[in-house]
């Protein structure tokens, strides 16, 4: 169906190119500033391309699609993953625009995924969205507690237990409202209800917004480790409303600011200069800056899931930094370090790592530091992780096969990495004591 | 990977077509009795126009792939559905045969999912089929309690229990041994655990070898209903031994049978009438009558699972005689009657229902009583079951849409149904009060 809301969108655009070059978010950075942005700046003659290579998954780096002369969407970034393929919106007050929502819901019945936290600041306005003149449409909803260690089986059992109870049918939308431990449960909810049921994004954390409500990893936390059960399964569309970052704690937004520092550093030059530059912006959540952040951490994401949706080769690259801090978050206990937090403790280890093979230069190690101290995200794990403590918890991640772990490193200038398990262990060795006490 | 099986099975055949035309099964019907062996005779051929075709969905009626000489393999069965395709291998043995299974296995960790009837018979006999020759493969199993009352969530985590402790990875292979509540939960399960692992299907009822196996449907029951969690996953291969029915109590044969009836009567007239000519064949588990059976059963499922793998219409038909059969499962208590002893009671009511709309001659009718009468399978549902207590349930089928009761009911010549909610109300309230007390 995401097709069909591609058409909706197109039919809107003019057919004049010059008419329909991509809107910038409002007071959105110098050109010079957005360096991406030129690349694509005619959607049709970009869709026009797009099928004549006939490529079964193709990404895109660009809005392809314009909205309404009224909307407030600045951006889509769209997902081609084939007939699973779905839009991302990406604007200030998106959701006091029920039409865009509606669009994507099928069925006359609507479930509502949300925790403690987030209900009392955005239920009500998703469920106005929902039912604006929009009289056949019934919405439920669940509201689950807040934090990661709830989000185990029994927990997702209450999302079961609602649907069911409130006999709906194939034909429902689950809406997953929240971060990412919300998205990630009403996302392997839907993949399980009835073998399968529509469900939609609304991430309400920096985090969810530019990592984890894009891709369709679905899945909950097994009492011997994170994300073991769960699915690939893609959302109708993801909506984010930057509005809803202006009730997101500040250590909150330092930790979703990981993860777009991370894109930078895999694959994207341009961006990670542009982010050297406005990450005072940034912090100080400057609305236009926030924005092109999410954007363009979007576009690589989609762009790196369609070309490897389940995890076979690229897609590992996600994931710098993540195998030291998920060693982090293990070792400390879920909770005590926010995700982004210890990702990008991991990344400057990553960094040094890297270093240390002689793959990357000093000055690019360096960057990694700065860039990250001054997003006021650490640099180094707590004190209570050990050699010993890094080295049995890294033995058991996912990422180990037939016995060898592989990693995530960077690798040439700025913007490149590999995901290898071809590297000498005298350098993770020293790595992981230049980082430890003991 | 059954692409790269199909490789290895294509090198083995000859490439003239009059040395593969397919195999019989040892002592198979004369070929009068076996109309749609014929259709497809040389696989080279039906191959290069497959590729002609460049069908995203192409069913096949015919073995397209050829055992090496000295397999007992006498039939193998494709299920076409694009990178999920997956060959269904048929014959008396196969599990004496340890390079069939072990070519479909994935990584050198296997997860054997069997219950605590079927692991006395068969668990050892997997074991050493995965391991010999093999050092490199370690085998670990979980054993179910026996029983559809176990077909949940907290068996379900028995099995990822089972999995995660042993510190399974990406790389490792589930495989089902046991009847459809093993299939179905160990199916799921692979689906689940890390977002998908491979599995193969080792059928050991004849209900699972000719209906639940293939597919793809998972799942587990949920305390308020059937099925309602689950996944659409496709296992790499299906292993049916036809020598594991020896060990089959007859209630568990009948129950079985009552699908390969269903087949014959939604689809497939020729196969109905050599079902009416070798009932006694079946049911004194005749190898060859068997082996053809579930052949053309396998067949028949396959070309409907290859049209609508997510049953958004004409896999729907597959479910004929489910609605009332189901009531009757819920009605009196899961357990107490088996599922195609239900099914086969709710194809007598269906075909009692399309008959009093004027859609099928009585002729008809009849031959669906007396086939299943021969089957010694029930054709009325037990007396406790009223009019009330059949409405209430049907209510809450899952082919129920917008409050309208969809059924599937045949219509026309032998061998043709429809999925409709469009019939006379005045029809399915007779046929309730014809078969009930009250």
């Amino acid at each position: 169906m995401a097709a069909s809301a591609s058409s909706i969108l197109a039919a809107a655009a003019s057919s004049s190119c010059a008419a329909i070059s991509p809107r910038l978010p409002r007071g959105a950075p110098a050109a010079a500033s957005v360096p991406s942005l030129s690349r694509h700046s005619c959607p049709s003659l970009r869709a026009s391309t797009a099928r004549r290579r006939q490529s079964r998954f193709v990404a895109s780096a660009a809005p392809t699609m314009q909205p309404p002369a009224e909307s407030r969407v600045s951006t889509v970034v769209d997902v081609h993953l084939g007939d699973r393929s779905y839009p991302i919106y990406i604007g200030a007050g998106l959701l006091d625009e029920p039409d865009l929502l509606q669009r994507h819901v099928h069925g006359k019945r609507v479930l509502v995924v949300t925790n403690t936290t987030v209900a009392p600041l955005y239920l009500e306005k998703v469920t106005w969205a929902l039912t604006h003149n929009n009289p056949n449409v019934s919405v439920e909803n669940v509201i689950l507690p807040d934090g990661e260690k709830y989000k185990d089986m029994d927990t997702l059992m209450k999302v079961f237990d609602k649907a069911i109870g409130s006999r709906l049918d194939r034909r429902c939308t689950f809406v997953a409202l929240g971060g990412g431990v919300i998205g990630d449960m009403c996302g392997f909810a839907a993949a399980a209800f009835l073998r399968g049921v529509n469900f939609i994004q609304i991430p309400t954390t920096l985090m969810a917004q530019v990592d984890s409500s894009v891709g369709g990893k679905t899945g909950i936390n097994h009492p011997l480790g994170k994300n073991l059960i769960g699915a690939f399964y893609q959302p109708q569309c993801v909506l984010i409303d930057t509005e809803t970052l202006n009730t997101l704690p500040e250590r909150e937004l330092a930790s979703g600011i990981a993860e777009v520092v991370k894109y930078g550093l895999i694959r994207d030059a341009p961006f990670f200069e542009w982010q050297e530059k406005n990450m005072s912006a940034l912090l100080a959540r400057e609305p236009s800056a926030l924005a092109y952040a999410i954007k363009r951490s979007c576009e690589n994401k989609a762009e790196v899931v369609a070309q490897d949706e389940k995890e076979s080769g690229v897609r590992a690259t996600l994931n710098l930094g993540h195998t030291f801090g998920h060693a982090i978050e293990t070792g400390t206990g879920y909770g005590a370090w926010l995700h982004g937090e210890a990702v990008a403790a991991g990344m400057v280890m990553a960094a040094d790592m890297s270093h240390r093979l002689g793959w990357i230069d000093e000055s690019i190690r360096k960057r990694v530091v700065d860039i990250l101290e001054q997003a006021k995200l650490p640099i180094t794990p707590p004190e209570t992780m050990t050699v010993e403590k890094f080295k049995n918890i890294m033995a058991v991640d996912k990422k180990v096969a037939d016995g060898l772990l592989r990693l995530i490193l960077l690798k040439g200038p700025l913007g490149s990495c590999v995901f290898t398990g071809e590297y000498d262990r005298k350098a993770l060795d020293e790595t992981l004591r230049a980082f430890c006490n003991n």
